[in-house]
């Protein structure tokens, strides 16, 4: 294993004190325990957003901290979830007096912790309110998931609900606007190379030279089957058609298009997977109205992508298009 | 040999097609001879600055073309300098009627292209001046070069010169402006693996699964010497000391300190850099004033990174914070 880090035990705590050095002008990191907050939270009367989850998948969710989206971002071990004495004050931090919209990718970890901070909050008179993203066609249930697992599709969610939350939405707005991203969005990965978690020190599955898995997770987790290496134009389709028939896109609809690297992926290549997904919506009379293409929510060095649809109506288009000021986002 | 392409031979084309149609809002893509062209260019009465060089180090160029940036950007193919052909034309386009410069990696086909490339618009009538960013402390002379290499400092270069035409800045003074840059820039890297080149279909170099090359350059020529797997933080030392040497950094002087991914290495690993760099630069009294750290000058997949320090002064400073807006960097 050859890693930029020193002790893996140390990773995420020196990472995230790297980040908070960089981003001191958007976010606060506290330690022991760990989250990040966003400069000037809480926001007086502003619905707080936190998310959270294991390490690894940078700039999620830390990334997404700062006007417009997040509050706080709760970074657990890697690929571990974050523990709800973690997750709780973060959820104070957050609140500022109209209560707090937990966002929750669905891993079965996750789920647990953050109900037992929502309670934890709860009990200290703050609000919470909870919403479960799953938005991987892949399988139905995973190694770590009951039901479908929560993927790249965060990205939309936290982006729309921060920007609802910003607008001065009360808590049962913005977690409805979050619900309706997440019933409109899905996703589905390739991987073509696994990656290494520091504390195991080997890679998280093997493929060989001629194979890549199609349906990926974003921990490593097995998908839909292992099929030989094929043109870009071929892998995009397996993974496009999908999401596009799960969703049921058909003409007229306009949709936000967004392409993931997995982290090891170089961003030419998401480009050219973006061109022959864009195709493919097109084919079907829908319109990519909005467009996104980079490393967002990624698996350490993992190579690979993610191709992501989110059926769009003009107030989620608004609500993309409203101003953010992350580090990972920015407009 | 597994990618996320279609023919070797068509992965340029098909990935600036790609960033064409993502990024519609920032820039025309012409083809055969491929560049890429700011939206609204030429811009009247403001010198013109235009970049290029071999694919493969994305977002490098095409991702600094527009507002404050660059006004054309012209890709070569992997790792293969552009032609006076397509440079020509993109001189052309930037040309608003007070020059262009051509801001060129030092290496030595881009030198003579550009160069060529000068002639043959000069023979149309627009003046054209030349700067060479050669920031790379590695090695004084490379496989590809002589003198130093162009890397990761080429990204102040083009902010730098880029918010100095904005403001209205004549050719003379924008060469100028660039040259400051230039002088006060070093790099150095360090690669963990190598990358492959699409149409050679192997690695660019071989390293065992414990060593690392330290000095190494953006198309994975060789550098300083190879030594065995050590901690983020040595790492980071054998990158930094030689930098700021070479620059001279001393007590109560301001500097850039950007912290530069090669392709394939997670997010967390460069803040885990660039906090042991900070603590550098810190230890020689000098103060970090503006940070970047991410993807911006790549060699495909490489797994390594770079660090990069730049010297500011009042003026280099309020350059670096003036508006820019391209698909790679906005503020």
């Amino acid at each position: 294993m050859k890693k930029l880090i020193n002790d893996p035990a140390r990773v995420t705590d020196e990472s995230v004190e790297g980040f908070g050095l960089v981003h001191a002008d958007l976010v606060t990191v506290h330690t022991d325990p760990i989250f990040v907050v966003r400069v000037g939270a809480p926001v007086a009367g502003k619905v707080g957003l936190v998310s959270g989850g294991g390490s690894g998948h940078e700039p999620l969710h830390a990334g997404f901290v700062g006007v417009g989206m997040l509050d706080a971002a709760v970074p657990g071990a890697m690929f571990t979830s974050p523990t709800p004495d973690a997750i709780a004050p973060a959820t104070v931090a957050a609140n500022g007096g109209r209560g707090v919209l937990h966002i929750v990718k669905n891993y079965t970890g996750d789920v647990l912790n953050f109900e037992t901070a929502a309670e934890l909050a709860e009990a200290d008179g703050i609000e919470v309110r909870t919403v479960v993203v799953n938005d991987d066609v892949a399988v139905q249930d995973s190694l770590y998931t009951a039901g479908r697992r929560g993927v790249a599709g965060t990205v939309p969610v936290e982006k729309i609900a921060g920007a609802a939350a910003e607008r001065g939405d009360d808590l049962a707005s913005v977690a409805a606007i979050a619900e309706r991203v997440i019933a409109n969005v899905r996703t589905m990965g390739v991987a073509l190379e696994a990656c290494t978690v520091p504390h195991a020190g080997v890679p998280s599955f093997d493929l060989t030279d001629e194979e890549i898995e199609i349906g990926i997770g974003i921990h490593g987790e097995p998908g839909r089957h292992r099929i030989p290496m094929a043109p870009a134009d071929e892998i995009t389709e397996m993974l496009t058609t999908p999401v596009l028939d799960d969703l049921g896109i058909s003409g007229g609809e306009q949709v936000l298009l967004l392409v993931n690297g997995m982290g090891g992926t170089p961003l030419s290549e998401l480009y050219v997977v973006y061109r022959a997904a864009r195709k493919l919506v097109e084919a079907r009379g829908a319109t990519v109205a909005r467009s996104l293409v980079g490393n967002y929510v990624t698996s350490l060095e993992m190579q690979g992508c993610s191709v992501t649809v989110l059926r769009l109506d003009d107030e989620l288009t608004a609500l993309w298009d409203a101003p953010v000021h992350t580090a990972a986002l920015r407009w």
